[in-house]
C-alpha cells in the first residue's frame, strides 16, 4: 500500500477526523435538569447581563473556528469548500493534539470577500478565536484586516503568520550558528503571496534592513507592473535601492534565501554567487526550490525545507497550536506583532547553543515543550 | 445548594459543555503525513471530483450544526447570541448523548432573516444537517422554508417539529387509551407561535379534522386582526366554522387541549366543560397552563406537561436525536412530513397496550430504544 492509498483508507475509516465529546454524562432527569432545561437558564441569564461571562460558561473559552473558502488549499489550489474539508479537519485535529485547543472546521461556500467577512462576524459569538486558512491572496489580507477591526477575538491567518513565525525562529537560530547579524544580512524572499509577504513583514519587524522580494517576474520594485495593493505597500519597505533584474541577480551577494514559490528554480550557480555561510529556506512543497544536497554542494551552510525527510523542517505546527493556546488562556483580543516576535524568539531559544547546528536550527514538531513556550510568550504580551 | 446554584457551579466547572476529540493519535511524522499533509491531499482530490464523497471522508457524515440567533430562547426570550450559547451547547450535547450525533453550536450575532439565511448557506458544506433552535416566529418559518429550498441537507427547526412529533406521539397513545378517534376529536391548540403552528400542521397531516387555534386574544379565525402570514395560512386549515370567542368558549365540547402558551390560564371550570375523557397537554414551562391535579379533579383523564416531575412528560429529546441520527445515516436531503409522522408513530408504538395508561402515554427520554426506532422510521422514508 502506498502512502496515498493508506491516507485514503484511513480517511474512510475515520469518516470525519474528530467527534464532539460531552464533558458530562446525561443519564438521569437531574443530569438533564442541570445541563439543559431548567438549569441552563442560570448561566444564560448571567451572560445576558455580562457578555464576558461567556468565557466562564461556554466553549468560547477554549474553542476556535478553522475557516477556509477552499480557494488556495495546500498545493491543490482553488478546490472549493467541500474538497477543502479534509485539510481543515486535519488542521483542527492538530490544534487539539499539539495545543489542547478545541477547533471546529468551517468551510465556506462563498469566495466573495464581503460575504466571507460577514459570515465570520456572524458566527463569531461561539468562538474564542478565528484561524483563517488557505484563502488566496490578496483577498486574505483584506479579510484578516477587516475582521481584526470588527471582532474582539483573535483572528490569525496561519498561512501568513504561522509560516512567518517559524521562518523567523529558524532564521534567528541560523544567525546564531553563522554569526551573521540581522542588520547586515541581505535577504531575498522569493514568492510574493500571503506567506512571502508575511515573512517579509515579520523579518522587518524583527530588525532586518535589506530585503528584496521576487516573484516569477524577477525582482519586485516600485516600477514593477501588476502588483496588488499589498505588494505595492511592501515596495515602500523592501528593495530600497530599487534594484531590477532576475532572481539570479537578486541572489548575488545575498546571505539568506527564503523561498515560498516553486520547485527547482534555484540553481547551484545562483547559490555559488551568494555570500559565505549562505542560509536557504527552500519551502516549496513537496519539491523545494533547490534540493538540500545540491545547495550544500554549491556552498550553502544551512538549508531548511518544508519536508520531514530532510533536516531543518520548517513546519507551522511548531507555532499555531501554541499561539491560540496562549491567546485563549489569556483571553487575548488580537494576535499582535509583539506576540509573533516573542513566539519566534521562544521557539528559537528552545534549542541551547550546544544543541544548535547547521542541521538542527528548529525544535521538533513533537517536542511537547514547544506549545508551552509559545503559549507562554503570547500570554506575556497580552495587555 | 439549590439546583440553580448547582447548575451555575457545573457550567463553570465544564467551561464549555463539550470538547473536540481527534479519532487518531498524532505522535509521529508518519501520523502527520497521513492525517495532514501530504496524505490529506488524496481525499481532497476525490471530493473535488465528486462532492458526494464528502460523506465518506469528512465530518459531514455525522455532524450537524445547532444554529440559533438567540431571539426566542427557552423561557428567556430574546437574550442574543452570547447568552444563548449554554442552551445550544446543551442541545448539542443531547444530540450526542441520546443519538450519537456530533453537533456544533453556532450562535449568530444577527437577527436579520436574510443574513441568517445567507450565513447558514455559507457554512453548510461542513455539516450533514442544520438544527434551527430558538428563533422567533414568524421569522423561523421563512428561514426554515428558504433554507430547505437552498440546501441539500436536512434543515429542521426543533421548536416546531420536534415538539410536534412528540405531541403527536402522545396524542396517538392518548387516543388508544381513551378510545377516541382522530376524525371526531375537537382539538384546541392554545399558542400560535412556532410550536403551536407546527403541532397543528402535524395533527392535520395525521388526520385530525377539527382544530381550533387560540392565542392570548382568544379564538383565531379568518376575521382575527394582526395575524402574521403563517397564522393567516393556518386559518384556511383550522376553525372551519369560523368560530369567535375566548379560550373558554373554544374548550366547550373539546376533547383535546394542547397548550404552548402561558402559566395557569386554563381553569377547572373550563376543563369541566370539555368532553368526557378529556386530554390536556399543558406544556408551558416551568408552570403549565393548568396543574395536573387541578385538571384531573375537574374531570380530565390524561394530562401531560413539559415537566419531569409529573407523569407524561412531553420532552423533545424523545425525537430530535433519532431524527438526525436517521437522516445522517441515510444521507437524507430533507426531513419530510412522512418522516415526522413515522417518527411519531414509532415513538407511540414503543409502549405496548399493556404498558399504556392514563399516566404512561410516552416512553421515557432515557429509554435507549427511542433514538433507535425514531432513526429507523426516518430512514425507512428516505427516497
Amino acid at each position: 500500500m502506498t502512502n496515498a492509498e493508506k491516507a485514503i483508507a484511513l480517511h474512510e475509516e475515520w469518516n470525519g477526523k474528530f467527534e464532539t465529546t460531552p464533558k458530562m454524562t446525561i443519564a438521569t432527569r437531574q443530569d438533564l435538569a442541570l445541563a439543559y432545561t431548567p438549569g441552563v437558564a442560570e448561566p444564560c441569564k448571567i451572560i445576558a447581563k455580562d457578555q464576558s461571562a461567556a468565557y466562564k460558561y461556554t466553549i468560547k473559552s477554549n474553542t476556535i473556528a478553522v475557516v477556509s473558502d477552499g480557494s488556495a488549499v495546500l498545493g491543490l489550489g482553488n478546490i472549493g469548500a467541500y474538497a477543502a474539508m479534509p485539510v481543515m479537519e486535519g488542521k483542527s485535529v492538530l490544534f487539539k493534539s499539539f495545543g489542547g485547543v478545541n477547533a471546529v472546521p468551517i468551510c465556506l461556500d462563498t469566495q466573495d470577500t464581503e460575504e466571507i467577512i460577514k459570515t465570520i462576524v456572524h458566527i463569531a459569538p461561539a468562538f474564542g478565536g478565528i484561524n483563517l486558512e488557505d484563502i488566496s491572496a490578496p483577498r486574505c489580507f483584506e479579510i484578516e484586516e477587516r475582521l481584526k477591526q470588527l471582532l474582539d477575538i483573535p483572528v490569525f491567518h496561519d498561512d501568513q503568520h504561522g509560516t512567518a513565525i517559524v521562518v523567523l525562529a529558524g532564521i534567528i537560530n541560523s544567525l546564531k550558528v553563522t554569526k551573521k547579524t540581522k542588520e547586515n544580512c541581505n535577504v531575498v524572499v522569493n514568492g510574493a503571496g500571503s506567506a512571502g509577504i508575511a515573512i517579509t513583514k515579520l523579518l522587518l519587524s524583527y530588525g532586518f534592513k535589506h530585503i528584496t522580494m521576487c516573484d516569477k517576474t524577477g525582482i519586485l520594485s516600485k516600477n514593477s507592473e501588476g502588483l496588488n495593493w499589498m505588494q505595492e505597500t511592501m515596495m515602500d519597505l523592501t528593495n530600497l535601492e530599487n534594484k531590477t533584474g532576475t532572481l539570479a541577480d537578486a541572489l548575488v551577494g545575498a546571505d539568506i534565501f527564503i523561498g515560498v514559490s516553486a520547485p527547482n528554480i534555484v540553481t547551484s550557480e545562483m547559490v555559488s554567487t551568494m555570500n559565505q555561510d549562505a542560509i536557504l529556506f527552500a519551502m516549496a512543497n513537496p519539491v523545494p526550490e533547490i534540493m538540500p544536497d545540491v545547495a550544500k554542494a554549491a556552498g550553502a551552510r544551512i538549508v531548511g525545507t518544508g519536508r520531514s525527510d530532510f533536516p531543518n523542517q520548517v513546519n507551522n505546527v511548531i507555532a499555531f497550536p501554541g499561539i491560540f493556546k496562549g491567546a485563549l488562556e489569556g483571553h487575548a483580543k488580537q494576535i499582535t506583532e509583539e506576540m509573533k516576535l516573542a513566539a519566534a524568539t521562544a521557539i528559537a531559544d528552545l534549542l541551547s547553543d550546544e544543541e544548535l547546528s547547521d542541521t538542527n536550527i528548529l525544535p521538533e514538531a513533537f517536542d511537547p515543550r514547544v506549545a508551552e513556550v509559545v503559549s507562554k510568550a503570547v500570554m506575556e504580551h497580552i495587555h
